[in-house]
């Protein structure tokens, strides 16, 4: 027998589903394909996942798509799922983690064969053995997440060795387990959340954890507040959410965040905390007078939905509640290695609604022009940075949109490019890209025509349909380049986030809406393939499979049909 | 106390919830509206879902909205919930309906109860006293569905008096209490599902019919075969699923449909089974030897998306296997009170790519020509209906869609305005719907400008969005008035149906496609409101509300301030 090797791909996708699909027909690799065939009196057809494993692409049905060599054997073992046994490295500060992700992965296989309920007798015994060069667990942008697997047949038993120098490496190398030497392209790579229009249930958000770390996915930005509603408990400040959460249940405790950080880092996704200012606040604030303009109707007037609301920079006391809002958000978010500080879409309207705040500019000597609407939001964006530094155990990297301030000539006099990272949401061609590459900036794309996952559907303040429609279908989020759209400055480009903005969206469509979109997100980021979707489309249907049969309820693509039919499904050209 | 009575809409929305939504906040009632307010030091303050009960519209939250009178009091009255009696009718054949029905109900408050977790002790006996005038269980177009509740205190204790001419009637009274008298507008109100591009659970139906009880729609019709799949298992055929199920497991038994069928109707649904021909035919009759050109390629010159397939109509054995089909069918559906042949996309390219069909058709003198083609489709209409007649137990309605056929001149030389009822999927603003009416037919809507729901998301066999996008926004599917539509001639209109169509859509996502804009279908049918979307968006939110507490997945319109902010998001005009 030579090399083998579809071991743990093999193990999740082929359990007991070896032979044939159907009593009549089964699937046989014809010229790189996986024909569907008639299996009667024949017993060399197989199930279409295990065709799919070893036939044409030499990368089976890994997603996403290794960056480095894979070899993938062109037999499969026939494996005890019984005789799996685990040597995990030998760090204390690691024991956790390992134990856990150990655990999930027995669970999937579970999952899986329960589904089947065929399970062959006996097979051969695994030894994984799992190298890590460090016991740190920072991890950050310069976390390397790179692996390489090795599989081999010694004494008839097989031995899988992943070696990584990080945990979060090595754990990227347990699902996959052909011969691989894999690294990802972009270091930020995620999804971002709003649980401030619609609220999100923990259990809803674990779930979607465990969905990135499917796809190698690495980040969980939590847009956790907004003017709609405050569902964070924080401790000094209790009024905040007994005004601001939608009802006394729908709310996050600082154990509900620390148990969402925690479960996210032993999957290898870092949750990004936005506490987004000074915009986009409302709800929640009633009690405190630091707002302007707040549920201000007709709100067209003065932002961009209902409800409106901004926090008035000159109100001293602003900054001492912020502090305290920082201080227990370090904590909860188990001191961040970036925060985000949100930004986008100040309103000078709004803001300009407020004789009181008219009369404190005047009384600096300042007009009321948006420049020195621009100078006010500088001085609180100054403030508000002061007062996380003062709580944070470094100065850590901030996040803010874009928006008016980061445009020329503000950006130059407010924002200073070695401390701030810029978050793209205007479309890919926007020529603002160009001007803060230029500048020097880091940036993170989510641009809103490729990465903005709830639009497409009704209009809700408007007819017809939501502002950002039409839908974007998988394909435009795959085809998203960002070394298309950055050009040779793609090395200031961390990565990119597909945007769950949820005036549209609960538990309810949380799946549909990210999944298996965001998969599509997942291997641009990683792999940033030089092929378009076309070339990804048959590999896609059978790992939307694997989503659901995983517990994520994705949308369907296509029939059924085009899946166990490969290539009789092409588009009209 | 003066009348009452918001009994069941009351016990379901607001049991233990009679109280403000928050420590802080809850709703009280000024001028029709119900406006959030502090709660602190007031006792007077209820919850959402009692204010909406009795504030402003005269119909509480009721969903469809009645269309004869309705009084709500201005009173709540507090149940007690173990306390409810049902005297249910004395028909023996309606026994196991009543009883189930009762179960229901209780299911439906229980539910609610345990999300709440909160129950007060003691309360008001309720007595509900439902009358039917006719044991008779036929559910057809004839059927009476209207109902009267008249709900009384006596001694105090709450009478709840439900009179109807019919079981069908009577149920719809079971969920709402105030005093009502009540009727539908159009008598066929309904979902179209297509279980052959993807394959829906059993599971999945049924909850979809609950959901469909939920709003006074009383029709399940099941496309239930195509060219991609044939997932229903014919005794004497076998081979149709062996050969066309896409695996063994997605199947569905002669003892499942009978399952669905029998669900249904105790929840006043309708089952009405298509089996689509000539075209929309394939897998499974691969070892017929009676289909022309099934997974030609390139699809696009034989039909409207991949795998083509047609009935060859020259076969006399085919005529055979439909009777087969057929005489299964009209058992497993119960003997369905109307049929739907299909009849939509037959490809005049498809057959003309048969050489033996040619040939059969030139030794009858006929040229091939289009004209030719319609009159085999012709042919084909009458044989295929001739063995319907002869397994079926009366001549009963048979529904086509639009297609050719039902085009002028050929509508006229082939199909009988007294035998058949046509469904129109083309636009609402089609002329060919003139044409039907002037001649006499009885149609229903599923005009796709509206009703497809399926439309909006990316192409699969295209690059951009499916053909039939944009996405339907529930606004357009209620006001896509059929009174309109169809103007002077609207007594032939029978109803409508919003129709999945299941190329991009299977278990995970079939609630948020349906809900909640089935429901804006179910009251554009029932009530054939005069007014528009606006008038009906608060009471929407809530309903939507309700559809999640009783395990529907229905897509998120809009934030949940909104919701809470009635009237606080205003369209931008």
């Amino acid at each position: 027998m030579r090399g083998l090797i579809g071991l743990a791909v093999g193990i999740i996708c082929a359990i007991g589903a070896i032979q044939a699909d159907s009593p009549k027909w089964g699937y046989e690799c014809i010229q790189g394909r996986c024909k569907k065939v008639e299996s009667i009196n024949r017993d060399d057809v197989v199930s279409l996942g295990v065709c799919r494993l070893f036939c044409g692409e030499d990368i089976g049905t890994l997603w996403p798509k290794p960056t480095g060599t894979v070899r993938v054997g062109n037999t499969l073992a026939h494996i005890d799922i019984d005789g799996i046994l685990f040597k995990l490295p030998d760090y204390k500060s690691q024991q956790t983690y390992w134990e856990q992700t150990q655990q999930r992965f027995f669970d999937q296989i579970k999952a899986k064969v329960v589904k089947n309920h065929v399970l062959r007798q006996g097979g051969k015994k695994v030894v994984v053995d799992i190298a890590v060069d460090r016991e740190d667990l920072t991890f950050d942008f310069n976390t390397d997440e790179s692996y390489k697997v090795d599989v081999k047949e010694e004494d008839g038993n097989v031995g899988v060795k992943i070696t990584a120098p990080t945990y979060y490496g090595a754990r990227h190398g347990i699902p996959s387990s052909v011969n691989i030497e894999d690294a990802p392209v972009f270091k930020h790579r995620g999804i971002s959340l709003d649980t401030s229009r619609n609220y999100f249930s923990v259990d809803a958000i674990k779930k979607t954890i465990d969905a990135l770390a499917m796809v190698k996915l690495n980040t969980f930005h939590w847009h956790i507040t907004d003017s709609h509603s405050f569902p964070v408990i924080i401790k000094s400040h209790p009024d905040l959410a007994d005004y601001g959460a939608y009802t006394p249940e729908q709310i996050y405790t600082a154990d509900d965040v620390r148990d969402v950080v925690r479960y996210a880092r032993i999957r290898g996704v870092r949750v990004i905390p936005e506490f987004d200012a000074p915009a986009h606040v409302g709800e929640g604030w009633q009690k405190k007078g630091m707002t302007v303009c707040f549920n201000a109707q007709p709100w067209s007037r003065y932002c961009v939905e209902p409800p409106c609301g901004q926090f008035d920079p000159s109100k001293d006391a602003l900054y001492g509640v912020l502090e305290d809002i920082y201080r227990e958000f370090n904590e909860m978010f188990e001191e961040p290695f970036v925060f985000h500080m949100g930004g986008d879409e100040v309103s000078v309207s709004c803001w300009n609604s407020s004789t009181e705040l008219q009369q404190w500019m005047l009384q600096r000597g300042w007009q009321l022009e948006e420049s020195d609407f621009m100078r006010l939001w500088g001085y609180f964006q100054d403030n508000a940075l002061q007062r996380w530094d003062k709580v944070a155990r470094a100065k850590v990297p901030i996040i803010l949109w874009t928006s008016r301030l980061t445009d020329v000539p503000y950006v130059d006099d407010y924002l200073d490019k070695d401390r701030y990272i810029i978050q793209i949401w205007t479309k890919g061609d926007d020529p603002k890209i160009e001007d803060l590459l230029n500048r020097g900036f880091n940036l993170i794309f989510s641009n809103y025509d490729a990465l903005y996952f709830d639009c497409g559907f009704q209009g809700w303040v408007s007819d017809g349909h939501n502002w950002c429609s039409p839908y974007i279908g998988w394909q435009k989020v795959y085809d998203n380049s960002l070394s298309s759209l950055a050009g040779s400055k793609v090395k200031q480009v961390l990565g990119a986030e597909a945007a769950l903005w949820s005036e549209q969206a609960d538990d309810s469509a949380l799946d549909s809406r990210f999944w298996p979109r965001a998969s599509a997100l997942a291997e641009r980021l990683w792999t940033d393939p030089t092929d378009t979707w076309r070339d990804a489309e048959s590999r896609m249907l059978i790992h939307r499979e694997r989503l659901v049969e995983n517990g994520v309820a994705a949308d369907s693509l296509q029939p059924q049909w085009c899946l166990q039919n490969e290539g009789d499904c092409p588009n009209v050209l």
